[in-house]
């Protein structure tokens, strides 16, 4: 990175997302940090949709310098969200330290057990590992034409709370908004994530050569009726943010495994 | 899958892997697992490792039935472990339920935080949110031919006693073992995962065409003194089982965030 923001007194904030620097949802998300704070994209140069924490070990990486925003240094990356924010930190960046990474505006829903699977999240999660502030932002609206217009004061003003307090150290934000209807977001609930899954099946084609393939499909299932959850949230018109953390020890079952008979 | 393991009294046993269906890794458990039940394989074409939790939504999927090990019904799949797993229980075994399913054993460690990126890890963790009992293990030992003849017993016992015993519902077992060397293993220690990270760095190389292209290079650098950890336990001759949860919330900063100003 060129050093005229190393001198800046406004935050250094590092934009990425999964569904590729292309996507409208990230230009959306550039356009308002920029209203906050020096801005620098790097981001995968195609969609990463459904990567969850991978991380590119066995090729090797392209990264090129791109003119697609309007005074923001950008690049984008041949690898996953996890892959931009490692050549963020320890390519682009260098010494210089973000005051906050943000990931999105992803175009569809990461509640729930989706944070797993998320690229927009693992760009988010991964900050966290290197010991960023960090929030990963979602719309609950797939399209490629989605409209953003509801949510952008939410997340400036989440991003300039994380700014002023601070993000927790080894927790990335999960925010997810509704989609946008008639009823406008009747706020902000911090969430629980969901315990819900995904109904998943496969849809079976033939291919012209006459061999079989397969497209997953699937249908979320929300059978917890809580109403701390993001998903109970997002039914309010709510938007939902749930810290996530990637310490993954399950702490309540180690008195449990340690009744087992191992010797 | 054939219904002659319908009938069958002894369990059934889902194998996969993340260094693919070729990998002696997977070779190994497929052998212990024989000694105990009824075995199918559903595991990656290729090499899968670092995939983390990604799945196939951008791409259709192949999946084919091969012959490679001895009597066993085995399926290679062009996705991620994780797609692996939900072909497995949508399409390959349909009604069936598998007794337990199993991932490995994968050449190299996932320990500590290394479990986001595993694709070891994410094919234990998606049949955990199936519902199914699940283990991955790992050997200590990245080589293609690693030696894991000192660790066949453990990984059956373990086997064993997740059949016996059950495995919690919602977590995953992460097993690692140590590198065999000219000490035994001591025996086996339930763990948290430890606080440790990847200090990473990029070797920039040039093509044969002058452009420059990336490889993630990396140390794992371990800075948590605790003695509970999967990291002390291997460092002490132990096999680890750590338990993982897929509920990321990180509930102990909840009432924290709930003190932001977001109206």
């Amino acid at each position: 990175m060129t050093d005229n923001n190393n001198t800046s007194k406004r935050p250094l904030i590092l934009v990425s997302n999964d569904d590729g620097i292309t996507a409208p949802g990230i230009g959306f998300l550039v356009q308002v940090m920029k209203e906050i704070g020096d801005v620098i994209v790097v981001a995968p140069d195609s969609p990463q949709s459904g990567m969850g924490h991978a991380i590119t070990v066995g090729n090797s990486l392209r990264l090129d310098k791109v003119n697609i925003f309007e005074g923001v240094e950008a690049y984008e990356c041949s690898g996953t969200p996890a892959d931009c924010i490692k050549l963020a930190k320890h390519y682009v960046l260098k010494e210089l330290t973000p005051d906050l990474v943000v990931s999105g505006i992803n175009h569809g829903a990461n509640t729930s057990v989706s944070v797993l699977y998320s690229g927009t999240m693992s760009a988010a999660i991964e900050a966290a590992i290197e010991g960023l502030p960090a929030i990963g932002f979602s719309l609950c609206d797939y399209r490629q034409d989605a409209d953003f217009s509801h949510v952008l004061p939410y997340v400036k003003k989440i991003a300039e709370e994380a700014l002023n307090s601070g993000v927790p150290q080894g927790v990335a934000l999960n925010v997810n908004f509704p989609i946008n209807s008639n009823t406008p977001i009747k706020g902000v609930k911090v969430c629980r994530q969901a315990n819900a899954h995904w109904q998943e099946n496969f849809d079976q084609r033939m291919d012209p050569h006459g061999r079989k393939y397969f497209w997953l499909v699937g249908d979320f299932v929300n059978k917890d009726k809580g109403e701390d959850t993001d998903e109970w949230a997002l039914s309010q018109n709510y938007a939902s943010i749930v810290p996530c953390e990637f310490d993954l020890t399950a702490h309540h079952v180690l008195s449990k495994l340690n009744n087992w008979n191992l010797d």
